[in-house]
């Protein structure tokens, strides 16, 4: 039985110092047959993937148990040979999630690290196993199972925090709040109505993940190490067993492929840029000046020198990791970059592109999830800052309703302003008089128009920040 | 009447020469009513986007003249003001298009320069334009509407290229030559094969392009600065004029959102790369050492040192401008990362982005269109390279059919290849006896099979290189 | 003569619109000599870089007047020929600085070009020019010739940048405001304080600027293609003629090596980024809810729709447009990755890449150089944020001098800062008595020491914010 | 006694299933005296950077020994009690390279939990420690010292590999190749001049990182916090023990600057793209087509599908790796862009992009140092394809020392490649008529000179391949 470990997850890459790739490795693996020499040990331990592939090892078994029940299917192994395989695989399975089964550098991948357990276990029949099948259309598949039970996952992180903000803003339609353009306060919103926007961009990227997922949800196997195979096997039935809705259609580009990578890794990019927005918002609604906001002591952190500090380093953690997402995915594009068919080792670097995308995505949305509810809004700062001269395009709008065109009602509006701030005042302080300086057209109902809840009220148009506009687009979404 | 310069659409940012920055701004804009102080020249020059936005014009000016007719429709102005502004407008494309509009870097971007020309047409109608309505909003929907008819001609380059390759796999489905993996000669397909993996890869852009103009395709305006607008407008009337399926669900998000615009550049990215690995295999091919194709002279260029020189530069830029492309993506994804809501004038980085990705990704579509069916294929020295140890998989298939297991058959075809090489002989060259000695299982009918026409023909299954596969995969295209 | 916009530096690729491209090219070019078909319009569109690269035209001259005179020198032309070429470039020069020189894209490049012009000028001479060189090597040079003297103006912008800050600093030494981390109000420091961290970074951009031109002044020609020539040139004395310290030491590299253009997309990348977190500060500054700073009227703009708006846009362009840099680093690193050597056309790709840099990074700085002398500081509102729980961490310190070890200190402070928190307190407000609670240590002279300029003044160490400190410093940095 | 996997350096982040992250933290760490809640246990996983940053946990010791030895020197505390501290730092040291050590996410960064294990092993004095000191300043000295020794190591790699390519150029200053334009082929050189452009190439990237190292070299504590500290410290001192010759000169600079991490980044990325352009190269003379090397089986790999496959499969790897160092880089300006100052925990993300670049270019450099000098070269084959057409130049040069104008000879030169192309004739059957067709020029001494030695050694200027300007390259190489 081997130590913990040898298979624990996080252990991605080799380092100098990693015990697996200085082990020497005491057997040739089971596909160098033209070779006259082993390779060095450095370069073993360079090339092998088996410390970071290892990861997709249930997919790789869910994959070789589909074919495996093909090849009975096709007759190029019997039914016998078919049930000792599927057995040997899910014993090794159990090996792995348990933490027993001896990796060793020299198997290269998982692939063959697989093989070659089955192998030892039920001898015979697992070298039946690699039938009309190469690693090129193998680890195809298992990248695209595994990822698409991730993304499935993601979704799913998606979809919890636009509840809990969907939730949130059924609590705040009434809670006024500046909107900001260039970060400065531009007319009153409701806290609803700003949630609004994360809940759309937080839409798209839900659709652009389950767009992502269609395309990922292709099955590679058949296509062999590029160009197919003579064997009668029965690539739809496979197909069917994994439950994929489409088969590659050019064995070249099956190997070749890894658009799916791309695809997934934009929309992570795009998702983790939202996430930075939302936290940079946050970061400055907790900051002093701003004082929104109050951060919950279980989500922040002391200073080491400064006793009164309780930092955001939640938020600016997300809002870093952005970089590195849109890291991984430029990464992978300057891969692909003028790489001949069909398949090229530099797809070997796809895996912990995507794993650390994954790593860094999926925690993001679930402290996300974890912070909103816990955030407590201060609704007097906020409300106190939306008032002021975030109305003044109320007061332009209010002479065009009178029939002044729009460029005259801005001018006006715009002067007045400028006096005001001269003066010192506030436009809460100006009288009839000091308005009507500025336009002749100002009733006295402009006065008691003057409010940000009056504002927002107004403003009830489709998309707009009017409780009854926000409740019926909560409404909408909720029956989503 | 303004020299053609002025409004040449190439000249697409200030330089320190450009003519437009030096001169000084006459009067002032349309929109500083608050302010004192004219801004200085050179940040005026700095900060307008007029020098690259006026290629929104007419998009612009489709935008307003619906948004006119709303407004209208809405009783905010009357019947015959939004038929003057209507005019007006129409006259002011031509005026554009034709170079005869003073374009003046005053008016800080094309709407206000659209807005002060129709002012100066028409007067006060004008001045009721811009009601309900802010740049934020109209700047989102310029730049939709652009964009929306921009992707619309990048599919159909995609599809105009994706015709000719099916075009040209229609005529090599029997044209014989090596598939390659890591570069090695690794097993015999067919050109129309390898051409089939671009046809997959052109129809997933195909598809991701499209994905990207729906989720352009959502109406923006009504969003006003930020907030909606208090003024009675009708966002449905303006979708349906501009032919939009969908109005956009938050007015914060409305203006804050460039989704759209990285959707777009990861999609064109993608394509790119896609385009820099056909370049890669093409300029390989044309090598003297490959030798399969020869360059028209009429898309290659000399040398001005060495006489003898065809050089493949158009195949080497196509590949070497995905880096620009990739660029674009990261600048654009890198811009938008930590922005607050709701709009930023960062986002005015958008559009040049769009721009050269465009500029960029267009022409090398049809760069590669107009390269693909100039290639001479030199079948004959395509065909030597595909036989050899490019059959030493058919051999160990052969035995798999013949009951021994994978693993086995593998390591005797290994055995077999390496025997071979030491002998510096081929595998063609090899009698029965030569091949019995590394399994008994081989008949004489394994020489027959030995051919690449043979090794082709029996890889028949779907996504195969056999000809009938071949011809039946192109018929399904066709009719799509 | 030719209309003015023929040459216009703007005007820098081909698009589907242009002059240019459309035009039939009447002549073959110089070096066609093996080619039996014209290139068609588009690829030679396609292909032509001189619809950007005549912007190297002086250095294009500049490299051939040296050329040339080493060719006489070597007797491999006459010096009366010398003469003749020389006087025809000159006269060259001032045609396109004039706008009379007529362009024509048959011509592919600047560099092409010139020497039809000078061949119909001078006839036979020019014909001598090209001797034992490349546009492989010329191209390189070209490239190297202006971005040394583009790279010393961006250094001389840096420097004006940092003069200006260095003014401002020394008339801000006094200023108190709250030094951030996280975001979080940490402790008093001065603006003279702040602003020496951003002369501190431009310090470093112009280090690192200054290595890339040492990188970058390097001869390559004599490469010729990529192999040398064996003509008997003389390469040093090109390199003096040219002001180089140093001449490339090996031809295939010398045409192949772009590095130094990677050496000035680095710097600027990270300047740029520089000039982003400035951007972001004074934007925060300038917000309401700060109200650090007034932003002047003449660098700000207005909104189309609010009339109160004064938007920081010329600040959110600078921060928007570090995505572009970064962006150019992106794409040249990409197109560089995996060339073979030695020259590809690919690198073609290159000029572009550094011409936005140098258009977007230039005017950034003088934009930034124009705004900061400009700001009003609001020296009351940046005091009183300096003060309050700022000072806890002394508050800590005294106690260590006190003899406490630290952790307590700092733990007596945060027990002190949460009990006041909580009874809706300020530190200001406390008591000797109220300290004593907290810890025995405190005397009555801790209440003095309480006020952000006794805490600034303490704090005299090498890098700190003391004004005496901060006065010794900017007096250091001005000997420079 | 900890199990070992506590403190493996492979396990670099939070996983879903780690054991550390599960963990209740029992106890609350050193610094949360102002909170009244505990972290949530996914938000300490989430925000802990322990799991990555023990990496540095001898530069966080050798730096805390400096600045203890610096407290007492100062007075701060006792020379006893910076004796204990010191020999308790060293036995925790031990503790963690032995295994034994006992990380708990709790503490949150390697820093805290040091001093944490430092507190339970000596008591009070341990407490005193942070005095004076903050981790903002401690963990940008920790990476400092790390990055420097780390960069050393690069150094180190580059040098050896540059040897090797040294002493493999030595062998092979006669052995003759094509040089190639285009990938065409384009003039003969020698493999040692080919080698020599990569020696060129690694001597600037051994430049770029001594740059880097001496930017990394600046001593930041004392910096504190952000704002320095009221304790008479003695910076100088440390810096001193530490090795730096120079420490930071600004407070906030100090702990908001990681510029030295992006001259690292972008040193390494343009390293890992020069290992990207070689890599291509070996791969493409390792081709059927090319044949130019045979790769050693033991730095090859097999196929598990087709028996005859040797792949290239290291340098693929190393080629795809550029993409992953220049994402990191990517990475890390994107994480920088529009930071406020000082200290934000956005740059926690930095250590991480560190180690993966360095992991990633380290190893890359010792495969390819590996690599060459276990390349078997075929002289014949590679000799063969330098002839030809590829001593075109070669006549056109003979023409020009025979006083034809440059350009004539490319042309007289240009139509004999047509010609000779055209009758399916190469160069080097032509007879002296043939050639005097062409130009009248041609004496009988040009026969001679047409061969790839002749004219090899012909190009004997500096930067040339001729055999003697080659060993004097290599001599004053060497001596270096």
């Amino acid at each position: 039985m081997k130590p913990r470990s040898r298979n624990a997850p996080a252990a991605k890459r080799p380092t100098g110092e990693s015990i697996d790739s200085a082990k020497p490795a005491l057997a040739p693996n089971l596909i160098r047959a033209r070779f006259t020499a082993r390779r060095l040990p450095e370069i073993e331990a360079f090339t092998a993937s088996l410390t970071f592939d290892r990861r997709l090892y249930r997919h790789d078994i869910m994959g070789s148990i589909a074919h495996a029940r093909m090849l009975a299917h096709a007759r190029l192994i019997s039914r016998a040979e078919a049930a000792k395989i599927v057995a040997g695989l899910k014993d090794i399975e159990r090996e792995i999630s348990e933490g027993r089964f001896d990796f060793d550098l020299a198997d290269e991948d998982i692939h063959l690290a697989i093989e070659r357990r089955l192998t030892d276990k039920i001898g015979e029949p697992a070298r039946k196993l690699h039938t009309a099948r190469s690693r090129n259309d193998q680890v195809a598949l298992d990248l695209r199972l595994y990822m698409r039970d991730e993304i499935a996952k993601v979704i799913e992180l998606i979809d919890a925090l636009r509840k809990t903000l969907a939730h949130l803003a059924r609590d705040h339609v009434e809670t006024v709040m500046p909107g900001y353009t260039h970060l400065q306060r531009a007319q009153p919103v409701s806290l609803a109505h700003h949630l609004a926007a994360y809940l759309e961009m937080l839409g798209r990227d839900r659709e652009r993940f389950s767009q992502a997922a269609d395309r990922t949800a292709v099955m590679p196997l058949g296509a062999g190490a590029l160009a197919g195979t003579t064997l009668p096997i029965d690539r739809a039935m496979v197909a069917r067993e994994l439950g994929f809705a489409r088969i590659a259609e050019n064995s070249l580009d099956a190997v070749a492929d890894r658009d799916f990578v791309v695809d997934f890794l934009s929309a992570a990019a795009l998702a983790a840029v939202h996430l930075s927005r939302m936290s940079e918002e946050i970061i400055l609604w907790s900051t002093a000046e701003f004082g929104f906001v109050t951060l919950p002591d279980e989500c922040s952190t002391g200073s080491s020198m400064m006793p009164q500090k309780k930092n955001p380093d939640l938020l600016e953690l997300v809002r870093g990791k952005t970089g590195r997402v849109i890291g991984d995915l430029m990464a992978m594009l300057t891969t692909l970059k003028g790489l001949p068919l069909a398949y090229n080792s530099d797809l070997q670097e796809d895996k912990e592109r995507v794993f650390d995308a994954l790593d860094t995505l999926m925690p993001s949305l679930r402290a996300m999830t974890l912070l909103w509810p816990r955030l407590v809004f201060d609704r007097e700062t906020m409300r106190a800052a939306a008032g002021g001269f975030a109305l003044a395009t109320d007061l332009a709008e209010y002479l065009v309703l009178r029939g002044l065109p729009f460029r005259q009602a801005h001018e006006a509006a715009g002067s007045l302003v400028r006096e005001t701030i001269g003066a010192r005042r506030a436009l809460a302080d100006l009288t009839l008089e000091d308005l009507r300086r500025h336009s002749p057209l100002f009733d006295p109902d402009v006065l008691a128009s003057l409010s940000a809840e009056a504002s927002i009220a107004r403003r009830s148009l489709r998309g707009g920040p009017a409780p009854a506009t926000m409740r019926r687009y909560l409404t909408r979404l909720g029956s989503k």
